[in-house]
C-alpha cells in the first residue's frame, strides 16, 4: 500500500465525506456520514473530524484539507470568500488555518460575486470546479452543479467570470412538502422521464409561466387525474427546466455546457439537456470534489509530499 | 328601511362574508368572520350559515346564493365547473341547491378548463368577474385577481376564453416561511414600494431567471447586509413581476387590463403595474363578489324580488 499524503474532506450542511489520499490523489481510504455542518455545529467539529481519522488510523502529522460548508460564518472557522473574477487554481492561497490544532488544518475559502446587481456566493462548488476543470485545457466552459441551490458557473480557461444559484432542489422540496401541491404528490415514489422531460420543455419554452406550469399539477389532478408521480414528475421538469433557462440565457456563445453531477440528479439534468438537444458532458461530482481536493492540497504542502515519499 | 330580497354569501378557504341584499343590491346588513371551508367542514355549513342568518334576523322565506369553496368537493355540496368557454352571466344557470332545507340555498359553480394543455380551474372568481364586467360593455378584457393562487382571465365580450393560476401568494408564503429564505427576512414589518418594484422590473425582464432572483435576497444580506424588509420586497416583487410576465404574454393585443383587489395586494399590483408602464384600472374585489352574487341571483329569483316589493 502506498503511503497516505493528506486528508481531503467535503464537509456540507448536511454531509460529510473524507478520504486519505496518497501523493497521486487515489484514495486509500473513505468516511461518509450525516454529520454536516448542522451536526457539527452542536457536537464539535473537531470531536467529529477526530473520530473518522482514527477510525482509518491517520497518521498524526497528515494535513487535512476541507471545503464547503464547515468555511462558513455559523461552521468551524469562516474562511470567507475570494472576490470574483477569481483564479480557480487560486483558491488554495485562500485557505484559513484552524488555530489551537497541532495537525495542520486548513479550510477553503468560497467564491463571492460582489457586483450589487447579481450579488451571489458558492462554498463549497468552487472546489468541485477546481477537480472538474483539470479535466479541460482552457476555453470557455458553463458549469452546472445541480443540487439544493444550483450552481451555473461561467469560466473562461481557469478564470471564474461570474455565477448563479438557483434554488431548485429547495424550492422543490418546500413546494412538495408545504403547498397545496403537497397533496397531488403525495405518495409518488418515481419520477417519470417523460412527463418531467416535458415539462422540462414546457418551463424552458415559457418561463415566465413558471407558476402557473406549478399549479397545472393541482389542476391536472383535479380534472384529468393526474397521477402522483406524474404530478411529482411535472414539478421536477418544470423547475430545471426554468433554471436551465435562465441559465443558458447568461452564457457565452460557443460555451460548453459541463454537467458536474452524480446519481438521481445527473440522471434527471441529462435527460432534460438531451430533450431540449444541449450539448454536454458529465464529471462525476464526487470525483471532481476529491480531485478539487487533492490539486488544492498539493498546492498548500508541497514539501509534505516529499517527506513522505 | 327597505325589503331584504337575498342573502349574498362568499364562502372561501378560510373566510365567510355575507350581505343582506335589497332589490336593488344596496347591502343591508353584513357579517364577516374566519369561518371558511376548512372551519365548516368540521363544525358545520348549515349551523355556521343559519347562526349569521340569525344575527341579522334574516326572514326565514329569504333565499340564500353562495359562492366559492363551498362548493367544492370537500365542501358543502358539490357544485362542479362550468366548462370554457363559458358565459359569465350563464353562471346563475349552473347554481346547484341544497336538498333538505326549507330555505332555497344555492352554490353557484366554478369554471373549468379542460384542455390537456394547460388544465385549470376557477372557484369564486367567476363570481368576482360576473360583478366586475358589470362595469364594462363588452370588449376584450385581462382581469387579473391576485391572491393566494392569482388569476388572470381573459375575457371577451361576456365570453372567458381562457384562465391561468400563478401559486403567487402560496409561493410567497412557504418561501418566506420554509426555506433558507425565511432568515432573509426574519423580523420584516412592511414591504417597501421601491425596492418591491425594482424587482417587479427585474423579473419582468428577466423571468427565467426567477429562482435566481430569489435567491439574490440571501446572497444580497451575506454580501451587502441587506436589510430583512428589503429581503421581503425584493421576494415579493419578484414573485409578481413573474406573475405578471406570464399573464401578459398570453393576453389579446389591445385587451386592457382591469385588476380586481384591494387593501394591500391592490397597492402592491398597482406599484407593479405603474412602474412596468401597464394600463390598468382597477375594481374593489369585495364589491365585485357582492355585485356578481347579485346580479346571479336576480336571475336565480326574478319572481321572489317582484313578490318581496
Amino acid at each position: 500500500m502506498t503511503e497516505p499524503a493528506f486528508i481531503a474532506v467535503d464537509w456540507g450542511t448536511s454531509s460529510f465525506r473524507l478520504w486519505m489520499l496518497d501523493r497521486d490523489g487515489k484514495p486509500l481510504a473513505e468516511r461518509r456520514s450525516g454529520e454536516g455542518m448542522t451536526t457539527a455545529a452542536s457536537s464539535g467539529f473537531a470531536a467529529i473530524l477526530q473520530s473518522h481519522l482514527d477510525a482509518i488510523a491517520a497518521p498524526a502529522d497528515l494535513p487535512v484539507l476541507i471545503c464547503g460548508m464547515a468555511g462558513a460564518r455559523q461552521g468551524w472557522i469562516e474562511a470567507g470568500y475570494i472576490d470574483l473574477p477569481a483564479s480557480v487554481s487560486g483558491i488554495a492561497a485562500g485557505a484559513v488555518r484552524i488555530a489551537g490544532e497541532s495537525r495542520d488544518i486548513r479550510i477553503l475559502p468560497g467564491l463571492a460575486q460582489r457586483r450589487a446587481a447579481d450579488p451571489d456566493v458558492i462554498r463549497g462548488e468552487e472546489t468541485q470546479l477546481l477537480g472538474a476543470l483539470s479535466a479541460f485545457s482552457g476555453g470557455d466552459h458553463v458549469v452546472c452543479m445541480p443540487g439544493t441551490h444550483s450552481k451555473w458557473v461561467h469560466v473562461s480557461g481557469d478564470t471564474v467570470d461570474g455565477f448563479s444559484t438557483f434554488m431548485t432542489g429547495e424550492l422543490f422540496d418546500v413546494i412538495t412538502r408545504h403547498s397545496i401541491l403537497s397533496h397531488a404528490v403525495a405518495g409518488s415514489e418515481t419520477i417519470d422521464d417523460a412527463g418531467f422531460a416535458d415539462a422540462a420543455v414546457d418551463a424552458y419554452a415559457a418561463p415566465a409561466m413558471v407558476t402557473n406550469l406549478l399549479f397545472r399539477a393541482r389542476a391536472g389532478q383535479l380534472l384529468h387525474g393526474l397521477s402522483a408521480d406524474a404530478a411529482k414528475s411535472q414539478l421536477s421538469g418544470t423547475l430545471i427546466g426554468v433554471e436551465i433557462a435562465g441559465a443558458l440565457s447568461h452564457a457565452k456563445k460557443g460555451a460548453v455546457v459541463r454537467l458536474v453531477a452524480s446519481g438521481r440528479l445527473q440522471h434527471l439534468y441529462e435527460t432534460a439537456f438531451r430533450r431540449l438537444a444541449i450539448d454536454f458532458t458529465t464529471i462525476d461530482a464526487d470525483d471532481a470534489v476529491r480531485k478539487g481536493l487533492f490539486a488544492a492540497a498539493r498546492t498548500i504542502w508541497p514539501l509534505t509530499q516529499e517527506t513522505q515519499a
